[in-house]
Protein backbone atom coordinates (compact mmCIF):
# COMPACT_ATOMS: atom_id res chain seq x y z
CA UNK A 1 0.00 0.00 0.00
CA UNK A 2 1.42 3.32 -0.91
CA UNK A 3 -0.09 6.26 1.32
CA UNK A 4 0.41 9.60 -0.68
CA UNK A 5 1.11 12.87 1.03
CA UNK A 6 0.87 15.73 -1.34
CA UNK A 7 -1.35 18.81 -1.76
CA UNK A 8 -0.72 18.85 -5.54
CA UNK A 9 -0.78 15.63 -6.55
CA UNK A 10 -1.61 16.60 -10.42
CA UNK A 11 0.71 18.71 -11.47
CA UNK A 12 3.61 16.55 -9.46
CA UNK A 13 6.06 15.45 -12.02
CA UNK A 14 7.48 12.97 -9.60
CA UNK A 15 4.04 11.69 -8.40
CA UNK A 16 2.78 11.34 -11.57
CA UNK A 17 6.17 9.06 -13.19
CA UNK A 18 5.60 7.07 -10.42
CA UNK A 19 2.03 6.22 -10.52
CA UNK A 20 3.00 5.41 -14.43
CA UNK A 21 5.82 3.32 -13.19
CA UNK A 22 3.79 1.30 -11.03
CA UNK A 23 0.49 0.75 -13.74
CA UNK A 24 1.86 -2.76 -14.88
CA UNK A 25 2.24 -4.00 -11.00
CA UNK A 26 -1.11 -5.58 -9.15
CA UNK A 27 -1.43 -5.80 -6.25
CA UNK A 28 -0.67 -2.30 -5.45
CA UNK A 29 -3.21 -0.07 -3.49
CA UNK A 30 -2.96 3.57 -4.11
CA UNK A 31 -4.33 6.07 -0.76
CA UNK A 32 -4.23 9.70 -2.03
CA UNK A 33 -4.54 11.41 1.60
CA UNK A 34 -5.72 14.75 0.10
CA UNK A 35 -8.50 13.83 -1.70
CA UNK A 36 -9.93 12.33 1.51
CA UNK A 37 -12.00 14.87 3.90
CA UNK A 38 -12.51 12.80 6.71
CA UNK A 39 -10.89 10.02 7.41
CA UNK A 40 -12.20 7.06 8.73
CA UNK A 41 -9.84 5.57 11.25
CA UNK A 42 -11.57 1.84 11.56
CA UNK A 43 -11.36 1.67 7.33
CA UNK A 44 -8.27 3.09 7.19
CA UNK A 45 -6.85 0.63 10.21
CA UNK A 46 -7.91 -2.40 8.41
CA UNK A 47 -5.79 -1.38 5.29
CA UNK A 48 -3.27 -1.47 7.15
CA UNK A 49 -3.97 -4.68 8.44
CA UNK A 50 -4.89 -6.02 5.15
CA UNK A 51 -1.04 -5.03 3.75
CA UNK A 52 2.34 -6.82 4.11
CA UNK A 53 4.35 -2.94 2.88
CA UNK A 54 2.86 -0.21 3.69
CA UNK A 55 5.21 3.06 2.06
CA UNK A 56 4.79 6.75 2.98
CA UNK A 57 5.31 8.70 -0.35
CA UNK A 58 6.30 12.84 -0.33
CA UNK A 59 8.00 15.77 -1.13
CA UNK A 60 9.94 16.83 1.66
CA UNK A 61 8.07 19.89 2.84
CA UNK A 62 9.95 21.76 5.83
CA UNK A 63 11.65 18.87 6.70
CA UNK A 64 9.37 16.57 7.29
CA UNK A 65 5.96 15.16 4.97
CA UNK A 66 2.88 17.27 4.16
CA UNK A 67 0.49 17.93 6.56
CA UNK A 68 -2.21 15.25 5.37
CA UNK A 69 0.45 12.17 6.41
CA UNK A 70 0.91 13.99 10.07
CA UNK A 71 -2.98 14.50 10.64
CA UNK A 72 -3.04 10.39 9.24
CA UNK A 73 -0.69 9.65 12.11
CA UNK A 74 -2.60 11.80 14.80
CA UNK A 75 -5.73 10.16 13.79
CA UNK A 76 -5.38 6.42 12.58
CA UNK A 77 -2.85 5.74 14.91
CA UNK A 78 -4.91 5.45 18.11
CA UNK A 79 -3.68 4.64 21.20
CA UNK A 80 -6.07 1.67 20.88
CA UNK A 81 -4.61 0.07 18.11
CA UNK A 82 -1.23 1.05 18.60
CA UNK A 83 -0.30 0.26 22.20
CA UNK A 84 -2.77 -1.95 23.11
CA UNK A 85 -0.56 -5.04 24.35
CA UNK A 86 -0.71 -6.44 20.81
CA UNK A 87 1.17 -4.79 17.83
CA UNK A 88 -1.20 -5.15 14.86
CA UNK A 89 1.73 -4.01 12.45
CA UNK A 90 4.59 -6.12 13.86
CA UNK A 91 6.71 -7.41 11.39
CA UNK A 92 5.55 -5.63 8.35
CA UNK A 93 7.84 -3.05 6.29
CA UNK A 94 7.55 0.68 6.41
CA UNK A 95 9.13 2.14 3.48
CA UNK A 96 9.34 5.59 2.82
CA UNK A 97 9.95 7.17 -0.95
CA UNK A 98 10.73 11.19 -0.55
CA UNK A 99 11.41 13.44 -3.38
CA UNK A 100 13.62 17.00 -2.76
CA UNK A 101 14.03 19.58 -4.68
CA UNK A 102 17.35 19.91 -3.24
CA UNK A 103 20.14 17.77 -4.51
CA UNK A 104 21.74 14.94 -2.43
CA UNK A 105 24.75 16.63 -2.16
CA UNK A 106 23.49 19.15 0.14
CA UNK A 107 22.45 16.98 2.88
CA UNK A 108 25.62 15.61 4.49
CA UNK A 109 27.38 17.81 7.74
CA UNK A 110 29.19 20.54 5.13
CA UNK A 111 26.52 20.92 3.33
CA UNK A 112 23.82 23.62 2.43
CA UNK A 113 21.40 21.26 4.24
CA UNK A 114 23.89 20.29 7.36
CA UNK A 115 22.20 17.19 7.92
CA UNK A 116 21.60 14.00 6.20
CA UNK A 117 18.22 12.55 4.93
CA UNK A 118 18.47 9.92 7.43
CA UNK A 119 18.51 11.91 10.18
CA UNK A 120 15.84 14.01 9.17
CA UNK A 121 13.90 11.37 8.48
CA UNK A 122 14.06 10.31 11.77
CA UNK A 123 10.86 10.23 13.09
CA UNK A 124 9.48 7.73 10.96
CA UNK A 125 11.87 5.38 11.14
CA UNK A 126 10.54 6.00 15.58
CA UNK A 127 7.09 5.71 14.08
CA UNK A 128 8.46 2.05 12.64
CA UNK A 129 10.14 0.79 15.62
CA UNK A 130 6.95 1.86 17.94
CA UNK A 131 4.57 -0.45 15.56
CA UNK A 132 7.16 -3.05 15.74
CA UNK A 133 7.46 -2.69 12.15
CA UNK A 134 10.83 -3.39 9.78
CA UNK A 135 12.40 0.29 8.59
CA UNK A 136 13.27 -0.14 4.68
CA UNK A 137 16.21 2.27 3.50
CA UNK A 138 14.08 5.36 2.14
CA UNK A 139 14.31 5.87 -1.40
CA UNK A 140 15.03 9.35 -2.18
CA UNK A 141 14.22 11.11 -5.77
CA UNK A 142 16.38 14.66 -5.71
CA UNK A 143 15.63 17.09 -8.72
CA UNK A 144 13.85 14.51 -10.92
CA UNK A 145 13.82 17.57 -13.49
CA UNK A 146 17.24 17.34 -14.65
CA UNK A 147 17.28 13.08 -14.52
CA UNK A 148 18.42 11.23 -17.58
CA UNK A 149 16.33 9.33 -19.43
CA UNK A 150 18.35 6.44 -18.71
CA UNK A 151 18.45 7.20 -14.99
CA UNK A 152 14.82 7.66 -14.80
CA UNK A 153 14.13 4.05 -16.39
CA UNK A 154 16.48 2.55 -13.72
CA UNK A 155 14.14 4.27 -11.28
CA UNK A 156 11.18 2.48 -12.47
CA UNK A 157 12.55 -0.66 -11.74
CA UNK A 158 13.94 0.64 -8.14
CA UNK A 159 10.30 1.83 -7.63
CA UNK A 160 8.91 -1.65 -8.46
CA UNK A 161 11.17 -3.03 -6.55
CA UNK A 162 11.26 -0.88 -3.40
CA UNK A 163 7.49 -1.71 -3.64
CA UNK A 164 7.44 -5.52 -4.03
CA UNK A 165 10.55 -7.01 -3.41
CA UNK A 166 10.66 -9.03 -0.32
CA UNK A 167 13.97 -7.99 0.74
CA UNK A 168 16.76 -6.08 0.32
CA UNK A 169 19.91 -8.48 -0.80
CA UNK A 170 20.82 -9.61 -3.81
CA UNK A 171 19.42 -13.28 -3.90
CA UNK A 172 15.80 -11.53 -3.40
CA UNK A 173 16.97 -8.82 -6.57
CA UNK A 174 17.14 -12.04 -8.82
CA UNK A 175 14.12 -13.81 -7.50
CA UNK A 176 12.31 -10.34 -8.18
CA UNK A 177 13.56 -10.20 -11.83
CA UNK A 178 12.64 -13.85 -12.48
CA UNK A 179 9.11 -13.49 -11.23
CA UNK A 180 9.09 -10.36 -13.72
CA UNK A 181 10.22 -12.07 -16.67
CA UNK A 182 7.72 -15.31 -15.93
CA UNK A 183 5.20 -12.49 -15.98
CA UNK A 184 6.69 -10.75 -18.89
CA UNK A 185 6.74 -13.96 -21.31
CA UNK A 186 3.16 -14.75 -20.27
CA UNK A 187 2.05 -11.76 -21.43
CA UNK A 188 4.12 -11.22 -24.70
CA UNK A 189 2.16 -11.58 -27.62
CA UNK A 190 4.84 -13.04 -30.15
CA UNK A 191 5.76 -16.62 -29.56
CA UNK A 192 8.93 -15.63 -30.37
CA UNK A 193 9.20 -12.92 -27.97
CA UNK A 194 7.58 -15.04 -25.61
CA UNK A 195 10.53 -17.83 -26.53
CA UNK A 196 13.27 -15.63 -25.53
CA UNK A 197 11.83 -14.13 -22.50
CA UNK A 198 11.41 -17.80 -20.84
CA UNK A 199 14.88 -18.67 -22.40
CA UNK A 200 16.08 -15.39 -20.42
CA UNK A 201 14.25 -16.60 -17.51
CA UNK A 202 15.36 -20.19 -17.16
CA UNK A 203 19.00 -18.91 -17.44
CA UNK A 204 18.60 -16.46 -14.72
CA UNK A 205 17.07 -19.19 -12.29
CA UNK A 206 19.78 -22.00 -13.31
CA UNK A 207 22.11 -19.32 -12.49
CA UNK A 208 20.67 -17.70 -9.82
CA UNK A 209 22.63 -19.59 -6.24
CA UNK A 210 26.03 -19.14 -8.80
CA UNK A 211 25.07 -15.66 -9.35
CA UNK A 212 25.00 -14.96 -5.28
CA UNK A 213 27.73 -17.39 -5.02
CA UNK A 214 29.41 -15.13 -7.41
CA UNK A 215 27.93 -11.59 -5.89
CA UNK A 216 29.32 -12.85 -2.27
CA UNK A 217 33.26 -13.44 -3.71
CA UNK A 218 33.32 -9.85 -5.21
CA UNK A 219 31.92 -8.24 -1.79
CA UNK A 220 34.55 -10.16 0.00
CA UNK A 221 37.12 -9.27 -2.23
CA UNK A 222 36.34 -5.52 -2.36
CA UNK A 223 36.18 -5.82 2.13
CA UNK A 224 39.62 -7.12 1.79
CA UNK A 225 41.05 -4.59 -0.63
CA UNK A 226 39.19 -1.88 1.07
CA UNK A 227 40.73 -3.14 4.14
CA UNK A 228 44.37 -2.52 2.22
CA UNK B 1 4.18 35.08 20.62
CA UNK B 2 3.67 31.24 21.47
CA UNK B 3 2.03 28.97 18.30
CA UNK B 4 0.53 26.33 20.41
CA UNK B 5 -0.52 22.95 18.41
CA UNK B 6 -2.54 21.16 20.56
CA UNK B 7 -5.97 19.57 19.47
CA UNK B 8 -7.18 19.12 22.79
CA UNK B 9 -6.08 22.27 24.54
CA UNK B 10 -8.89 22.74 27.45
CA UNK B 11 -8.34 19.61 29.05
CA UNK B 12 -4.80 19.45 28.98
CA UNK B 13 -2.83 19.75 32.36
CA UNK B 14 0.18 20.96 30.94
CA UNK B 15 -0.79 23.80 28.40
CA UNK B 16 -3.42 24.89 31.25
CA UNK B 17 -0.61 25.19 33.65
CA UNK B 18 1.91 26.85 30.73
CA UNK B 19 -1.07 29.46 30.28
CA UNK B 20 -1.55 30.13 33.94
CA UNK B 21 2.17 30.45 34.73
CA UNK B 22 2.47 33.62 32.00
CA UNK B 23 -0.55 35.28 33.29
CA UNK B 24 1.02 37.77 35.32
CA UNK B 25 3.03 38.67 31.66
CA UNK B 26 1.87 41.14 29.49
CA UNK B 27 3.32 41.52 25.86
CA UNK B 28 2.63 37.26 25.13
CA UNK B 29 0.24 36.66 21.97
CA UNK B 30 -0.89 33.39 22.97
CA UNK B 31 -1.68 31.69 19.67
CA UNK B 32 -3.64 28.23 19.29
CA UNK B 33 -3.04 27.18 16.18
CA UNK B 34 -6.41 24.03 16.19
CA UNK B 35 -8.75 26.91 17.22
CA UNK B 36 -8.23 28.55 13.84
CA UNK B 37 -10.00 27.32 10.38
CA UNK B 38 -8.68 28.72 7.14
CA UNK B 39 -4.81 30.43 8.20
CA UNK B 40 -5.06 33.64 7.37
CA UNK B 41 -1.39 34.01 5.08
CA UNK B 42 -0.83 37.33 5.36
CA UNK B 43 -1.94 37.95 8.77
CA UNK B 44 -0.10 34.91 10.14
CA UNK B 45 2.98 36.21 8.66
CA UNK B 46 2.62 39.64 9.97
CA UNK B 47 2.15 38.20 13.36
CA UNK B 48 5.52 36.65 12.56
CA UNK B 49 7.40 39.95 11.66
CA UNK B 50 5.79 41.18 14.96
CA UNK B 51 6.97 39.31 17.41
CA UNK B 52 10.78 38.52 18.59
CA UNK B 53 10.65 35.40 20.06
CA UNK B 54 8.44 32.47 18.11
CA UNK B 55 7.97 29.76 20.74
CA UNK B 56 6.14 26.23 18.79
CA UNK B 57 4.43 24.84 22.29
CA UNK B 58 2.93 21.30 21.89
CA UNK B 59 3.33 17.75 23.00
CA UNK B 60 5.04 15.29 20.95
CA UNK B 61 2.65 12.90 19.13
CA UNK B 62 4.17 9.85 16.93
CA UNK B 63 7.47 12.06 17.24
CA UNK B 64 6.54 15.31 16.12
CA UNK B 65 4.38 18.16 16.69
CA UNK B 66 0.46 17.90 16.08
CA UNK B 67 -0.66 18.20 12.45
CA UNK B 68 -1.84 21.82 13.04
CA UNK B 69 1.74 22.90 12.81
CA UNK B 70 2.60 21.08 10.03
CA UNK B 71 -0.18 22.71 8.46
CA UNK B 72 0.72 25.98 9.48
CA UNK B 73 4.59 25.39 8.61
CA UNK B 74 3.09 24.57 5.12
CA UNK B 75 0.82 27.17 4.35
CA UNK B 76 2.36 30.54 6.19
CA UNK B 77 6.25 29.71 5.62
CA UNK B 78 5.50 30.19 1.78
CA UNK B 79 8.65 30.79 -0.59
CA UNK B 80 7.56 34.42 -0.98
CA UNK B 81 7.84 35.01 2.25
CA UNK B 82 11.30 32.47 3.00
CA UNK B 83 13.26 32.44 0.20
CA UNK B 84 12.58 35.83 -1.68
CA UNK B 85 16.15 36.91 -0.93
CA UNK B 86 15.11 38.40 2.15
CA UNK B 87 14.98 36.43 4.97
CA UNK B 88 12.53 38.66 6.74
CA UNK B 89 12.84 36.34 10.48
CA UNK B 90 16.49 36.69 10.76
CA UNK B 91 17.83 36.82 13.84
CA UNK B 92 15.07 36.55 16.02
CA UNK B 93 14.48 33.39 18.05
CA UNK B 94 12.63 30.23 17.69
CA UNK B 95 12.05 28.25 20.89
CA UNK B 96 10.39 25.19 21.74
CA UNK B 97 8.21 24.12 24.27
CA UNK B 98 7.60 20.27 24.28
CA UNK B 99 5.68 17.83 26.58
CA UNK B 100 5.88 14.17 26.98
CA UNK B 101 4.04 11.57 28.47
CA UNK B 102 7.62 9.21 28.36
CA UNK B 103 10.12 9.89 31.11
CA UNK B 104 13.13 11.92 30.12
CA UNK B 105 15.78 8.77 30.70
CA UNK B 106 13.79 6.97 27.84
CA UNK B 107 15.46 10.20 25.34
CA UNK B 108 18.98 8.04 24.73
CA UNK B 109 20.75 5.85 23.36
CA UNK B 110 19.63 2.54 25.42
CA UNK B 111 16.34 4.07 26.51
CA UNK B 112 13.58 2.74 25.46
CA UNK B 113 12.88 5.59 22.47
CA UNK B 114 16.88 5.32 22.34
CA UNK B 115 17.12 8.78 20.31
CA UNK B 116 17.57 12.07 22.15
CA UNK B 117 14.68 14.72 22.06
CA UNK B 118 17.34 16.82 20.14
CA UNK B 119 17.36 14.48 17.14
CA UNK B 120 13.42 14.34 17.58
CA UNK B 121 13.19 17.84 16.91
CA UNK B 122 16.04 18.24 14.73
CA UNK B 123 13.77 19.19 11.79
CA UNK B 124 12.18 22.56 14.11
CA UNK B 125 15.97 23.42 14.36
CA UNK B 126 16.24 22.86 10.24
CA UNK B 127 13.24 25.10 9.46
CA UNK B 128 15.20 28.03 12.30
CA UNK B 129 18.08 27.52 10.23
CA UNK B 130 16.60 27.68 7.20
CA UNK B 131 14.91 30.91 8.02
CA UNK B 132 18.27 32.59 9.87
CA UNK B 133 16.68 32.17 13.16
CA UNK B 134 18.53 31.88 16.47
CA UNK B 135 17.33 28.01 18.12
CA UNK B 136 16.99 27.73 21.35
CA UNK B 137 17.83 24.79 23.33
CA UNK B 138 13.99 23.28 23.93
CA UNK B 139 11.94 23.67 27.33
CA UNK B 140 11.10 20.36 27.69
CA UNK B 141 8.35 19.02 30.44
CA UNK B 142 8.12 15.06 30.91
CA UNK B 143 5.39 13.49 32.64
CA UNK B 144 4.25 16.98 34.83
CA UNK B 145 0.91 15.19 36.46
CA UNK B 146 4.00 13.15 38.30
CA UNK B 147 5.67 16.70 39.55
CA UNK B 148 6.39 17.73 42.81
CA UNK B 149 5.05 21.03 44.14
CA UNK B 150 8.50 22.90 44.17
CA UNK B 151 9.20 21.45 41.11
CA UNK B 152 6.52 23.33 39.20
CA UNK B 153 6.98 26.19 40.58
CA UNK B 154 10.52 26.41 38.99
CA UNK B 155 8.86 25.60 35.82
CA UNK B 156 6.60 28.59 36.13
CA UNK B 157 10.32 30.77 36.37
CA UNK B 158 11.75 28.67 33.81
CA UNK B 159 8.67 28.77 31.33
CA UNK B 160 8.42 32.69 31.90
CA UNK B 161 12.27 33.44 31.41
CA UNK B 162 11.91 31.06 28.31
CA UNK B 163 9.45 33.20 26.68
CA UNK B 164 10.61 36.09 27.73
CA UNK B 165 14.77 36.53 29.08
CA UNK B 166 17.00 38.38 26.09
CA UNK B 167 19.51 35.50 26.10
CA UNK B 168 20.16 32.38 27.85
CA UNK B 169 23.61 33.17 30.22
CA UNK B 170 24.24 34.14 33.76
CA UNK B 171 23.88 38.00 33.24
CA UNK B 172 21.03 37.81 31.49
CA UNK B 173 18.83 35.66 34.51
CA UNK B 174 20.11 38.53 36.77
CA UNK B 175 19.00 41.04 34.77
CA UNK B 176 15.81 39.45 34.68
CA UNK B 177 15.13 38.89 37.86
CA UNK B 178 16.10 41.66 38.47
CA UNK B 179 13.34 43.25 35.88
CA UNK B 180 10.45 40.88 37.41
CA UNK B 181 11.41 42.46 41.08
CA UNK B 182 11.00 45.80 39.98
CA UNK B 183 7.86 44.99 38.56
CA UNK B 184 6.47 43.06 41.41
CA UNK B 185 7.67 46.14 44.16
CA UNK B 186 5.28 48.22 41.43
CA UNK B 187 2.65 45.96 42.15
CA UNK B 188 3.24 45.16 45.71
CA UNK B 189 -0.20 46.11 47.90
CA UNK B 190 1.23 47.17 51.14
CA UNK B 191 4.16 49.57 51.80
CA UNK B 192 6.19 47.23 53.89
CA UNK B 193 6.14 44.59 50.92
CA UNK B 194 6.91 47.11 48.18
CA UNK B 195 9.86 48.21 50.57
CA UNK B 196 11.18 44.73 50.80
CA UNK B 197 10.67 43.59 47.39
CA UNK B 198 12.64 47.21 46.07
CA UNK B 199 15.45 46.47 48.68
CA UNK B 200 16.03 43.00 47.16
CA UNK B 201 15.75 44.48 43.93
CA UNK B 202 18.33 47.28 44.65
CA UNK B 203 20.91 44.31 46.42
CA UNK B 204 20.65 42.35 43.87
CA UNK B 205 21.20 45.12 41.34
CA UNK B 206 24.81 46.06 43.35
CA UNK B 207 25.82 42.81 43.32
CA UNK B 208 24.85 42.09 39.78
CA UNK B 209 28.68 42.08 38.30
CA UNK B 210 30.27 40.56 40.76
CA UNK B 211 27.65 37.74 40.81
CA UNK B 212 28.75 37.15 37.16
CA UNK B 213 31.90 37.21 38.19
CA UNK B 214 31.92 34.36 40.59
CA UNK B 215 29.70 32.67 38.52
CA UNK B 216 32.53 32.69 36.08
CA UNK B 217 34.79 31.69 38.78
CA UNK B 218 32.66 28.44 40.03
CA UNK B 219 32.66 27.61 36.51
CA UNK B 220 36.38 27.55 35.97
CA UNK B 221 37.01 25.65 39.07
CA UNK B 222 34.45 23.04 38.14
CA UNK B 223 36.04 22.71 34.05
CA UNK B 224 39.27 22.57 36.13
CA UNK B 225 38.42 19.77 38.54
CA UNK B 226 36.28 17.79 35.67
CA UNK B 227 39.89 17.61 33.88
CA UNK B 228 41.03 16.37 37.24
Amino acid sequence: MVIISHPEIETSMVQNFLKASVAPLEDITWHHLDAIDTLDVAAEQALLREHERIVFQFPLYWYAAPASLKAWLDTVLTGQFAFNGRQPLAGKTLGIVVSTGTAAKHFQAGGSEQVTLSEILRPYELVARKLGMVYLPPLTIHQLGYWQETDKQHLVIDYQRYLTQAQFNFDQKLAWFETMLIKKAAEATSPKAQQRITLLSEQLSDKRSELTDLNWQVQLIREEEGEG
